[in-house]
Order: C-alpha cells, then sequence, then structure tokens
C-alpha cells in the first residue's frame, strides 16, 4: 500500500502522523516489539544481537527530519514515467527519536576494511515484472561508512513522541536525514557492514540515476535529497478572485543544508520575489514560507512558481535531467491558477 | 543485426569468419583504418593516440580464442526468457592477431590508483524499451586492471589471418579471452583507465547476474565463460535408425581454463561415459569431441548428455541458477533424439 496526502493540506511543521506518507516496497511485516532483534554483522570485531529494550536503555537523540519519497512528484513529469505515480504529497516532516547507529557500530568495532553498511528490513517479496528481483528478497540499502557514520542517523523507534505505528517501521526503522526515504529503511532488523560497495536490487534496477564520468554514463545510486521549493497553496486549478489579495503558501528543503531563501514568481518566470521564511531553517528539515501575492485585475491564467537556494549556493533548478531517471524530481514545475473575475 | 549459424554444422577448430555469430548492440558504424584512432586516457601518466599504423608498428601476439554470446542457448531456456533468442550456435572459435592491452597500457604508464579499464566502441544508440539507456550512448564495457593486464587480451585488427571484418569490430576490436563475448568490445576507439568501478548500462542493467553475498543478491557483471559441453551431433529431433553405429560430436570449453574431460550419457543421466577429445584442449579456446554409440536395437526416444569437466576440477551443473538472469547458460540441456525402425 503506498498513500501520500494532499500537498495543499500541508500548513504547520510538524506533519502528523495519520497525514505522513506511506510507501512500502513488499507487503507490511507483522513485528512485536518484545521478539525483534537487530542483527550486527559483517564487517566488525563483535558481531551481536540487541533486542528492543536493550536499544531504548542506549542513550536517545531527537531529530526533526523530513522524509521525502525519491519519486516525489512524479505525476507531474511530462512526458509520463513508470513508477509509484506519486503527486507532491509523498513527504512529510517529523521529529524521530532514536539511538545514533553510529553508537552501535562503534560499539560493535567496524574493522578497517569496512566500506559500507547495508540496512536490512523485516519486508520481503519479489517483484515479477522487469526488472525483476532475484526472487524473494529483503528489502536493503547501503550507505557509504562515512554516511553511516553521520550522528543524526538513527535507529528510530519513536515518531513524534510516539512509538512508531507499524506502517512506519515499528518497533525499529533507520532514519537517515537528508536523504531520500528509500535509505530509511523501516522494519529494520539487519545492520550488516561490508567491505565492497553492495550492489543489491534497490540501488541497481532501482533507485538509481546516471552520473557523467569521463563522458561516460555510470549508474549511482540515489542518495542526497537536492533544494526544492514546493507550493502548497494555491492548488493546481483553482479560480482566485481578480483584485484581491492571496497568500501563496509553501514549503522548502535542501536535504544536509538548510534553506537559504525562497524565490516566488506570478508570471511563469520573468519576475522573481523573495518570499518570506517562516522559523529558522535547518538541515534535514523543511522550512514553511509565504508570499503576499496581490492578485492581477484582469481575468486570466496564472503560472505561480517557487524556487529554493539552500545554504551552500544550490539552486533549485528550472530544468529536468533526464539522467534522474523517474526520480529526484526538484526542478521548478508551474503550478497554473485561474484569475477570475468578481465575487 | 544478430546472427548465429546452426551450431550442427560444427566441424572443425577453426570457425569460418563467415560461420562465426554476430551480435551488436546498435548500428553498425562506419569505420576507416586510416581514419582510426585510439584514445588512451585517464589515470594514466601519459595519455595520447595511436593510430592504426603505430597499432601495427608494435609487436603482436596471436591468440586461439573462442567468443561466445553471454546468451548463448538461451531459447532452450524453459520457462521462456526476454532477451535475443540464440539457439546454441552463438559462439565460435577463432585465431586473433593484435597487440597486448597491457603494452599499450604499459607505455601510457597507469597510476596507482587504477582499478578498471572502461572499453568504448564507436557503435552508439539509445534502447527505448525498458530498461532505457540513458539517452544516446556508446556501447562500452570495464575490465578490473588484473583483468585488462592479462598478456593475452588483445587489441585485436586480425581474425584468421585477414583484417577484421566490419561486423567483427573492423579495424580493431578487444578481444578478452575466456570472457563472454559483451567483454570483446567491437569498434574500439578509446581506453579509459578509472579510479573506480564503471557502472555502465551494460554491466548494470544489461549483461549482470545476482552473486549472494551475506544471503543478499549483489548485482556483479558477468565475466569468465564457465566450463561447458555442447553437442553438434546428432542435432535435437534427428531420427536415427535402430542398431545402427552412430558418432555424437559436439565441443568443450571452459574460459580460462582447459577442458578436462567430456562425458556423455545416452539414457538421459543415469550413465555418463568419457568422450574422446580431439586435439590438446587448452584455455581459451574449445576442444572438439566424439563418442562412439551403439544405437539401441529398439525403437523409442533418447536424451543424449554431455557434461564436461575443466582442468580446475569445476564440473558443469546439471540445473540451471535462476541468479544469472538470462545468461551464462551451461548447465546440461538434453539433445532429444528418435531411434526408429529401418531406415
Amino acid at each position: 500500500v503506498n498513500l501520500e496526502f494532499p500537498f495543499s493540506t500541508v500548513d504547520r511543521f510538524i506533519t502528523p502522523v495519520p497525514r505522513f506518507f506511506v510507501r512500502n516496497h513488499f507487503p507490511q511485516p507483522e513485528m512485536e516489539a518484545s521478539s525483534w532483534r537487530l542483527s550486527i554483522e559483517g564487517e566488525v570485531e563483535h558481531p551481536g544481537e540487541l533486542d528492543y529494550e536493550a536499544l531504548l536503555a542506549l542513550p536517545a537523540r531527537e531529530v526533526a527530519s523530513l522524509i521525502e519519497c525519491a519519486g516525489n512528484g512524479r505525476s507531474l513529469l511530462q512526458p509520463a514515467v513508470k513508477g509509484v505515480p506519486w503527486g507532491m504529497g509523498a513527504v512529510g516532516n517529523a521529529v524521530w527519536t532514536g539511538v545514533p547507529l553510529r553508537d552501535v557500530l562503534e560499539r560493535a568495532g567496524v574493522r578497517p576494511g569496512a566500506a559500507e553498511v547495508v540496512l536490512q528490513g523485516a519486508d520481503a517479496g519479489a517483484v515479477t515484472q522487469e526488472p525483476e528481483t532475484p526472487g524473494v528478497i529483503h528489502y536493503a540499502r547501503s550507505l557509504p561508512l562515512a554516511e553511516a557514520l553521520r550522528p543524526e542517523v538513527l535507529l528510530a523507534y519513536r515518531m513524534n513522541g510516539d512509538p512508531l505505528r507499524p506502517e512506519h517501521g515499528y518497533p525499529v526503522r533507520a532514519l537517515v536525514p537528508g536523504w531520500y526515504g528509500m535509505a530509511s529503511v523501516k522494519w529494520l532488523t539487519r545492520v550488516l557492514v561490508t567491505d565492497r560497495p553492495f550492489q543489491g536490487y534497490f540501488q541497481t534496477f532501482d533507485y538509481t540515476r546516471w552520473e557523467r564520468d569521463n563522458g561516460l554514463p555510470t549508474l549511482v545510486p540515489l542518495g542526497e535529497i537536492p533544494v526544492k521549493a514546493a507550493i502548497s497553496r494555491p492548488a493546481a486549478g483553482e479560480r482566485l478572485p481578480a483584485g484581491r489579495d492571496c497568500r501563496i503558501e509553501g514549503a522548502a528543503w535542501a536535504g544536509t543544508a538548510a534553506v537559504a531563501r525562497v524565490e516566488v514568481s506570478t508570471d511563469g518566470g520573468q519576475i522573481w520575489s523573495a518570499a518570506r521564511l517562516l522559523g529558522e531553517p535547518a538541515p534535514y528539515t523543511w522550512c514553511l514560507w509565504e508570499y503576499a501575492w496581490q492578485l492581477p485585475t484582469h481575468p486570466g491564467p496564472c503560472a505561480l512558481l517557487a524556487r529554493a537556494t539552500d545554504a551552500r549556493g544550490r539552486v533549485q533548478p528550472m530544468h529536468r535531467d533526464p539522467d534522474r531517471n523517474t526520480y529526484m524530481i526538484n526542478h521548478v514545475i508551474p503550478v497554473k491558477v485561474e484569475v477570475v473575475n468578481g465575487e
């Protein structure tokens, strides 16, 4: 089951859990905290298991982080592409509580030759349409070791203060702030440290993009979320009364960077004006923004655009890069509204 | 254009060029020796270009080697799979003349950080059915550095003594003895030394298999040809007169190893008998073999099997490994014939 919520309903910093999008690759596994075990294996000095009680006994950390699906916005692409036809709502922002993966890895003693950390979920199944999975496989995704050791990468067991709900990975999921959701493996049961890059299904046949290396396209797994502003209101197709005031609202985010500014255009991209950021931008999470727009006095169509820049100076692109396959949709996409006479 | 020849016509050690299978990924490029250049780039001290005359002036080497398509035998798989529906004839054996790639790499001075050598052809195009190529790309394939430095890996310009024919890669192709044909890049124009594994289209979305690493399937590029015996005569479906003598014939090969023995069964795999090897088995090339079979005196169906073992003790498997996707088809496949009364 994959669920999203209309992006036009985004009106607060923290997304309530019942409004948080859900993306499963295989049927949701039945999990109990009492029988849950996390296996830590591979290139570590002390392989072992951790149960739920032992995890909760370790020092915890809270991180505000959004999760965005790597295919969020896919249904807006032209021409149409394959994949889950997400609108703009496959994104949500929450406060997560958990134990830094780093602490667990350090206790296990990562060996010098370690290259990556594979995170494996309890969910398993087979995809039989092309590209096929090699039979029944577990959902699994790897992080380069340096990413896995970022202190904000969590073995998370709480979402907005409550235990994880089953569809969000109960009892324990990974949380990789700043990376697309495919990295935040739900129903986490195995941490495998490897001495070479993991080439699993979900980082080769799926969740990959092309990078040009000496002119040759080379396939790389998706990772960090790039900078993006999205308009929540008005919604596409809305009819707005001429001459009135209208507040254009939205959210902006930039992976592991903070958003620096958001600009808005109401004329399809000729003139850009600064939007007002609501709250202090921070890495991993989004920043809500608004822009006071006085509607034209004459009726007609308007194309609303929003464009974000992050604290590292990276600007949201105006055009789609086809090397991203059906993922990483962060180029500026107009929201078309209609200005109408009187009311 | 992809062309094969009936495997039942294999009757000599060297396959005549006109009977050698052809596999192209993109339209055949128009090439001239006079304008041909090989660019040597990347992690080398002295990047540069080589023309045809300069290549021919370097010390040459002759190697007898077969080339087998990685999907050879695919049409015999049950259930049917996608891909070029090769019978058993996407294989041929030739004598190749060329300059060891190693010599050219050593002249260029491979840097210490080098990991792989990408071989790029002049052929280019786009595959638009899934999995799609990222637009128009060149055919390209990499070798781990140690493989590229094998002395028998050639920049080949002659096949069975004559200049390469256009469909076989004129003026210069790679020859990677012991590896499937996808490594022996035709119309070779670029040698790129890289400091990390190349993840091109033809070693991720295509020409790959799954390997189980700690229980997790991880995608690996195809490489060496495994041990295999194939029956050329009698052909499947042949009707043979009861009580007569019949010679079962075929060829066997084993990648970079020599074939050690071939066994034949005429009863579907109950009893195995040694076949006679014709000539001295050697790495890279095939060894023809024969077995004198006295046909049963009663009519009925017979399943003929051949099974090879290589000099490293590896035995041809009896069953198909699904992790090989639609490639590396070397399991024993029965040739079904019918013994009939009289003549």
